[in-house]
């Protein structure tokens, strides 16, 4: 404990992702003081077809051409 | 906020998902009278063999005859 | 199937619970033709101490005065 | 109901998940006398790429040499 | 890993998890072959006015007599 | 963007979650570079009773003397 699950979306390299669990896990450890072993953590890619605002896809389908 | 999750078995459209998102956005601003802005919704696609009923993986859709 | 998880802020009336998941139900119907008994909701309430914004709880500590 | 959701590494056979989601649905249905048909299972394949511990990401098993 | 997520109904006493849980991480350990060390459970009660199926609320509000 | 999931066990103060969501959200947009304004974050906190670790409940029913 804590499991933590980050949603975003896909495309951040490998490096940016080690980098974030690094910064995530390092700021848990000293806000609430727990030990590192026990924070884990889940990345949760989206596709930009899989989430939407306000009622619209990140990317929307192409428009037939008229 | 509301942050929405909709967990379902692949295969939609990009066009179904987007009629998708947008159907529910507009219930949910009708609904509880919030701005269309504030609805977040996640898609999450899963695969055939990853959702079981009654203790037994849902199985691919066998594909028509031609 | 779907299975659809919404997260929104605590103080919802049942009533407005109930015409949530009705109108998020239909549109989901309609929009990609399953049957109603296929949709189930989830509704996860958030107490505002428990949703961040850009770092900051909706509803945050009293300040101590100085 | 129950609606149970199975975060693991992926890498896992077919057979495997099979085996997994019938002895989770038999448990639950000894354990807290449900039906079988209410219980559901979602299966989250993750890469180890996308799963930290103690702010370092998994790495894919190496291949033996051969 | 895994990590699980049960949602169920509200209203099973402490025993009836504690079996649960026991239950779910022997079938587990044994479908999968991972040490039960590894596998954790996150159990979330659902309230009956926050669950829904078909667009019904699993406790419907009141109606007003007439 | 990105949505995060905190699940911890219950009992941390008021002021614990704000220091603690601030950390969260300064940590991730110094790694991956979004603005404070895309993130969002929500903690679950989870009953002593809820989590489980090798089958074995945070807090287990008292058992019956012998």
């Amino acid at each position: 404990m804590p499991i933590i699950e980050v949603n975003m979306l896909e495309g951040r390299s490998h490096e940016a992702k080690a980098t974030l669990v690094k910064a995530i896990t390092d700021a848990v450890v000293t806000a609430i003081a727990v030990p590192p072993d026990s924070v884990r953590i889940i990345i949760r890619d989206m596709a930009f077809e899989d989430y939407a605002v306000a009622g619209v896809l990140k990317k929307m389908p192409p428009q037939s051409a008229s």
